[in-house]
């Protein structure tokens, strides 16, 4: 594992920045990125912060024709004081190697990943909006490189980090979207790539993505691969009812997406003596719950949106509104609290903000 | 739909052709490429011949995040008499177009793109080597080229296709391969994008191959994603057994890519008047037939190896030897049928062949 220091070259021009209210997720990028490399022989090496450009790539690399690569999603936060927050960046780090390990990607030293991201978060700090609820939005991303059709594991990569400035997820506060609950589209089985942060699983879901949005719908809800019964995931977000007081969302079942927001979510309902499980939950029981008057929340968690409640929910011919279409009590508190502690204005009980030196 | 003219630049210096016997699948690469652009607002524009060469790519280009992607795979083969000839192109065309719908992809012209091919075989027409059992490997394939982080179709693309000098799949004929019965992983599911040729199905294969690999097999035999009951592929082939007399193979089911070989090798057996049927096939009923003494053959169907005879066949803990371990008759006659009819030897009842002008 590498352990060489990072060069950095400048960019001599500095592109513009545009303004707070203009942001748009992931269309604009910054003035620097990181690269490592990876060959068989040399293991990983010459890391480097580089002007952001364009990469070159022979038209047989592996990556354009067989997918091996596997990303992660993270932010960086400017806090009132002017310090920078990440979030609990190891928890990306730990599924970046996980993800690796299903995709045969040799896997990356978590601390000097780390070190990487938070140098070329450092060296492009002026690029982190400070508008309330923008945020600075990190994607590091493994590529396969060789330039070879045989289906095999590449011999040859390229660890990349890109940064993005985003704009808050919902104008104003936090706002309910519909959801349709997906028949006939599958986003991934046991014993397929579901649990890994990998290409194929977004690919795979963009037609059903696009055929709900083009009815009005905000997301698709993910049902289980092998019998179309029970609930998965909301979109690229792991998905919580509120059922009779209890928070209920699906157990991690190796083809579920472990969100670290998710993760978050959970320790903080514990925190607060709110009764929670992971367990299997059917589609079927989340609208007998609504019939009985029970379905009291439902909202998404995940990075883009923090917490992102859930209005209306349409299954097959039943459409069924959720606490009058309104934020619940409980997404509300999650959203203020894990906002507040990544902005720096709320208490951090569990040590989840890693500082900028 | 593009009918502008094909641009050609031709290469000022050719690279060194590798000699006949030491053609690696999928390393080496002709002098020229052709390209088409997508651009939402212009449909498909600008179609080129050009050196073949690294395409530049933002470090944000959806591909290398989302795999939005397909390809196809195809061969030229050179005759005695100095004919090139293609097998069946105009199939691969159709199914790259339903791998297109699948993956949200803008269709395109099938006619025009098989000129594309044909025009750019034509300016590397002496990169196709002569050796018996040696051909050109033609490489479509469709890459998403926006920069942008968004989950949804892109709005960019590019069409490029490239070719490879490849050698003969079996050095001496044909030879039975070890098959390994994958009972972990999961290559697709129904209402997943096994039926479509795109990069997310190759990617999660690989940790199935390269675990058997590591205990002596050549590749995996693919169970359904739902009960792990029934058989579906073998590695990227489809797969035949010879069962009493009959051939079955899988029947088409959403989840199991539709092979141009297959397809022929069902229209050649019932030109034959073999019984064949396209059905469900549980593993544990090709091993009762083993047991039966009724399992005569098996072998899988694929552009790179046309027919892969299977000479062993191992399920959990039990290991069978198939017509004892020998090439059956049925794979030797369809082997020998379908490269006869690909290198101009023998008669083409289907017309199967296209010739280049």
């Amino acid at each position: 594992m590498t352990q060489e220091a990072i060069s950095i070259t400048k960019a001599t021009t500095k592109k513009e920045k545009p303004a707070s209210d203009q942001l748009v997720f992931g269309r604009t990028f910054t003035d620097h990125m990181f690269i490592l490399d990876y060959e068989e022989e040399k293991g990983w090496f010459d890391p480097r912060i580089v002007p952001y450009q364009p990469i070159s790539l022979d038209p047989a690399t592996m990556v354009l024709h067989y997918g091996q690569t596997v990303f992660e999603g993270m932010k960086a936060y400017l806090t009132d004081q002017g310090d920078v927050n990440l979030f609990r960046p190891e928890k990306n780090m730990e599924r970046l190697n996980r993800s690796n390990e299903r995709m045969c990607i040799p896997s990356i030293d978590e601390e000097f990943a780390l070190e990487a991201i938070k140098q070329l978060v450092k060296v492009d700090k002026d690029w982190i909006p400070s508008a309330p609820g923008t945020s600075l939005y990190i994607r590091p991303f493994i590529i396969s490189t060789q330039p070879y059709l045989g289906v095999a594991p590449s011999k040859r990569y390229k660890f990349m980090v890109i940064l993005s400035p985003v704009g808050a997820y919902y104008k104003e506060g936090i706002n309910p979207i519909k959801i349709a609950v997906e028949n006939e589209f599958v986003r991934a089985v046991k014993g397929g790539t579901g649990e890994a942060k990998t290409a194929g699983n977004y690919a795979s879901s963009l037609k059903a993505q696009k055929t709900v949005a083009e009815k009005g719908y905000a997301q698709v809800l993910w049902l289980d691969g092998l019998e179309k019964k029970y609930v998965e995931e909301v979109g690229s977000m792991n998905v919580f009812f509120k059922i009779d007081g209890e928070i209920v969302t699906p157990e991690l079942n190796g083809s579920i997406l472990e969100g670290v927001t998710r993760n978050s979510v959970l320790q903080l309902l514990k925190y607060w003596n709110i009764p929670v499980s992971q367990r299997k939950i059917s589609i079927e029981e989340v609208y007998q719950a609504y019939k009985a008057g029970k379905l009291e929340e439902a909202f998404g968690s995940g990075t883009a949106a923090v917490i992102s409640p859930i209005g209306q929910l349409a299954w097959k011919d039943e459409t069924v509104t959720i606490n009058n279409g309104k934020t619940g009590e409980i997404a509300k508190r999650l959203y203020d609290t894990l906002t507040g502690i990544q902005y720096g204005v709320k208490e951090d009980p569990f040590n989840w903000i890693s500082k900028l030196d």
